[in-house]
Formats: structure tokens, sequence, C-alpha cells
């Protein structure tokens, strides 16, 4: 058995519109990597960490906390270092603390003899996004362990489908250089909606999920729609709604906020109109003036690659 | 072209627990006739109704509401006469005016040539619904037309999503002969709902969706949930928590309110098991004396059926 492995962390678009909590997919050419090393010391030691200043101490760091969760569920009894070298930004609503969390689990259940489920790893996970947001939600954590699309069914007890990605689709990203904490655009949230907007949106749930299996593109643009959060939370975020509209006219299936934002995605057909749309969202921040990350990737239906 | 037609028009049920609105299910062994006539004289005429005391008077009847929708949106300048068999019970709550509505306006559009699509034929339905219910709700009338499974995405535009059907599910259905309007069971529901109902709502949904696809039973089975409707309706049903744990008791995979009550609904895999569970359910309601129609059918996956 191996005693270090390298892993690409896969960034990760939550909600993706209607399924606010519940659905999530994973991006190809967006993440982290990851170097994990099993060592005879006990515990978890992060010795490194790039691109990015965020504490190395274990239990303040995402993926230490989310190590030490799983060391504690196994009879393993020696411990793991770990490097991260950070490419997802922290605060940009495309899963950067899903991704260390997700990343340091995986490779450690790897270099154990993956004595532990997916179902598992998402639960030792969750308590890294605990860290990040006060929340343990598993909309990230989730497709970046199973890849593709998946839904969270229901948290209590915790279960986790992965659902089909048809082929052509492509996400385009844009990270506007601003940050807008994921505890923030919770507290915004209003804790009741209407029954009215509840069925629009889990009508929209059931149409995203047949779309995604019949491969239906249409079908999927029809309900890529958000009734309920989208509304409150697009106002935190610079010119949203004419980066979404410039993303629709340029032939996106939809677009949306990523997770809690600030990041927009946009779903398309083809590489050729996902790079239309990357041009458009550019365009939008160019003439106000707002730097941004662009991205756009396939779907990465595998989730946490070893690289080596 | 055929001038008299005989058609099946299927009992359905309606939300299948989580899904509120948007869901319904289309059933093969309960179900009204109805023979339609093309007449050169103008407009609607009921000419007979057995099985039930119903107005005949076009504009009271529902299926006569449909048709005249129907009618007036088409170029044919004759008529249609109607006899009406009905079977399934109104006030029920599996679908008895959506069958008589179904029915009325598929049968015309057969006769007619069918020059009217089946969302089109779902629009004139559901003005029968209005009539009966006082709501154009279409989660009746959409499985009763498109057959088997089906998803109202949207009613604003209205979009209809027909989803596979599991080859070996069944659906026990037992009405307790004790009548509640549409009407009065709409209006013990809250206009608003906890976001944390919601996701739950939204994730049962979409599992539900995903296990049709798969054909998962035990996913089928675990998002046959419903956190916002049943709590609130199941008191207007006598005995329905004990009604639904003999059912899971004998094996349903789930088990709720049949549209807006009072019939409850149960799925199986597998005949024995519905029959099963269709002798729990009744041995609920001998004890407590209160007398029930029970119904044990697989799933119509055609809508209107033409018999002759």
């Amino acid at each position: 058995m191996k005693n270090e492995i390298k892993v690409f962390c896969p960034a990760t678009i939550a909600n993706i519109s209607c399924g606010f909590d519940v659905l999530g997919v994973a991006l190809d050419n967006v993440g982290d990597e990851m170097v994990v090393k099993k060592t005879s010391k006990k515990g978890i030691t992060i010795t490194k960490i790039e691109g990015q200043n965020l504490p190395l101490q274990t239990h303040k760091n995402v993926a230490g906390v989310a190590g030490l969760a799983l060391l504690s569920a196994s009879d393993y009894e020696g411990g793991f270092e770990i490097e991260i070298y950070k490419k997802i930004k922290a605060g940009s609503g495309i899963g950067s603390s899903a991704a260390s969390s997700t990343g340091a689990v995986c490779a450690m259940n790897k270099l154990l003899g993956e004595p532990f489920s997916n179902l598992e790893l998402v639960q030792f996970a969750m308590k890294g996004e605990e860290l990040a947001s006060g929340v343990q939600h598993a909309d990230n954590v989730a497709p970046a362990i199973y890849g593709g699309f998946t839904l969270v069914r229901s948290y209590s007890p915790l279960d986790i489908i992965k659902i089909n990605t048809p082929k052509k689709l492509y996400a385009t990203v844009i990270h506007p250089q601003i940050e807008i904490k994921t505890s923030d655009s919770r507290k915004i949230l209003k804790t009741t909606i209407s029954l009215a907007d509840g069925i629009k949106q889990w009508g929209n749930v059931g149409g995203l999920i047949a779309g995604l299996y019949t491969e239906d593109y249409d079908l999927i643009s029809r309900s890529l729609e958000d009734h309920i959060i989208e509304p409150i939370r697009s106002i935190l975020i610079p010119a949203f709604d004419n980066v979404k509209s410039a993303s629709l006219n340029a032939g996106a299936l939809g677009c949306g906020i990523s997770g809690s934002g600030p990041s927009i995605y946009a779903l398309s057909k083809g590489k050729e109109t996902a790079e239309k749309v990357a041009q458009a969202m550019q365009n939008i921040y160019n003439k106000v003036g707002i730097p941004y990350d662009i991205h756009v990737s396939t779907v990465n239906t595998e989730g946490i690659k070893t690289i080596s």
C-alpha cells in the first residue's frame, strides 16, 4: 500500500438554482491539489499551504478537522501529514472549503485501503464545512466525493444520490473578486417561504433531475429557475442580473448563483457555447471594472482524483 | 373517421406524498367509461350519467366544461353527445373529476383526428378541475392524459413531463366512505412553509424522480415522505396513521394521502406485496367500522384508452 498520495480536489457548484442545499456538481478544470502522507506520529499535521493564507493549526483548518473526524472513526494508530496547494479561492462560492475537506478524507481513505464508504467520507468532510460556515452542509462535499451531479435527498438520515451527467454539459463560472461569507449569505435568507414558491421549486427540482437522466437539454434549461434564494442573495452580487441575462443571451441553458456566491455559474450544451458564455460574462465585469476569475469546465464525474 | 368512441378514463393518484400539486400517476384497474359521439348539433350534450348523481347540464358538469373549452379552441362546427359511466366516486381523492374531464377531451380529440397536443388537452381538462375544486390544478389530469407518472414542472407556462414507470410498481388505494371536498382540504393548508421543510420536500421530489428513472425501489421508498401537507391533511382522514403504519409493515414502499383525500394510497414492488398491503389497510377499517372501497392496480402508462 502507498504511503503518500497526491490528489486533485475539484471545485463544485452547489444549489444549481432550484436545488438549494440539496444539489451540487463537480468540475474538472478548477480545483486544488493535496499531498497526504502516512506518518507514525498520531494526529493530523498540516505541513504546508501554498496559494492562500489559511491556518496551519489542525483544529482551525477544514482539512484538519475533516481528517480528525476520519481518524477518530478509524482504528489506524498513526497519523497523516498534509500539504495543500490551493487554487480555489476561499469565499468564492465554488466549494473551496469542501475541496480541502474532501481531498483530505479521500486521500486518507485511499492510504488506509478504503475502509470508509463515500457516504461516511461525506460525513467526515461535513465537519470541515461546519468549521467553514457554521453549518454541516453536504451540497459541495457530496459532488466532490461522488463526482458528477449529486442530490442530498435527506440530511437526517444522510442520503446521497449520484445523478446521471449528460455528455455535452459544460459549466462556466465567473468569480468577481469580492468576498461574501457563507455565514453572511445564509443570514439574509428568510426562514419561511410561500407554499406557492415551494411548489415551483420542487417542480423545477423534479424537472432538472428528469432532464439530467433523459439528457434533455431543453428540460434542464427550463428547470434552472430559483424563485426562493436567488431573488434575495443576488442583491449581494454586483451586476448579477446583467451577467445572467448576458449568459442566457449567449446561449446558456441556465445561469444562477454558485453556492452562496459571489461566483455565478452557467450550464451550457457544448464547449463552444460555454466559451461564448464566458466571454459574455467577462464583458459585463470588464465594463463595470470588477476583477474576476473565469473558468470553463466539463463536469467531473469521478470526484477526487488520484494524480500520483 | 369514427363518429363514436368509447374510452376508459383512469383514476389517478395526485401528489404522491412529496410532490404536492406537481406529481401524479394513472391507474389501470380503476376508472370510468365514457361514450362520446359527434353530432351535427353544436355544443356539448350530456345524455346520460350512470353510477352517480351528477349534473347533466353542460356548464355544471366537469366533462361539459372541459369539452366546451376544447370546442371553443377548435374550428369544428358540430358538437358532441356524452354518456358517462362513473365508477370512481366523487370526492374520493383519486381523480373522479379529472377522469371525466380528460375522458371527454381525449375522446373528442380522437373523433376530430387529434388536432390537439396532450399539453393542450390538459389545459382544456383543467377547466373541468376548476369547476370541481375552484383551482385549475393539473396533477390529476396530466397523468390521466399522458399515462404513467407525470410531473407538472411549471404551471405558468404549463410544462408537463412524463416520467419513467418502473415495471414492478403496483398501487393500492383504499377509499374510506367519508366525503372531504377538495376545496375544504385546500383551505386548511397554510400559505407559508418553513424553508427547512421546503428543502426536505424538494430533496424527496428529486429522490423520487431519480428512483423512478433508475427503477431503484429502495430510493423510491425513502423518497415517499411528505413533511408539509400530510401532517395537516391527515387529521381529516380517520385512522390515517394506523393505515399508514399497517401498510408499511405489510411491505409497502410508501403510503400517503391520495390527492386531497380521503383515499389513502400505497406503492409496492410486486402484486403480492400490493395485495398484502390491501389486506392490512382493510383490517384497520374493518376494526374501526368504516366502510371502504379497495383497489390494487398496475400503473397505467397509456392514459385514456380507447375501448371501442
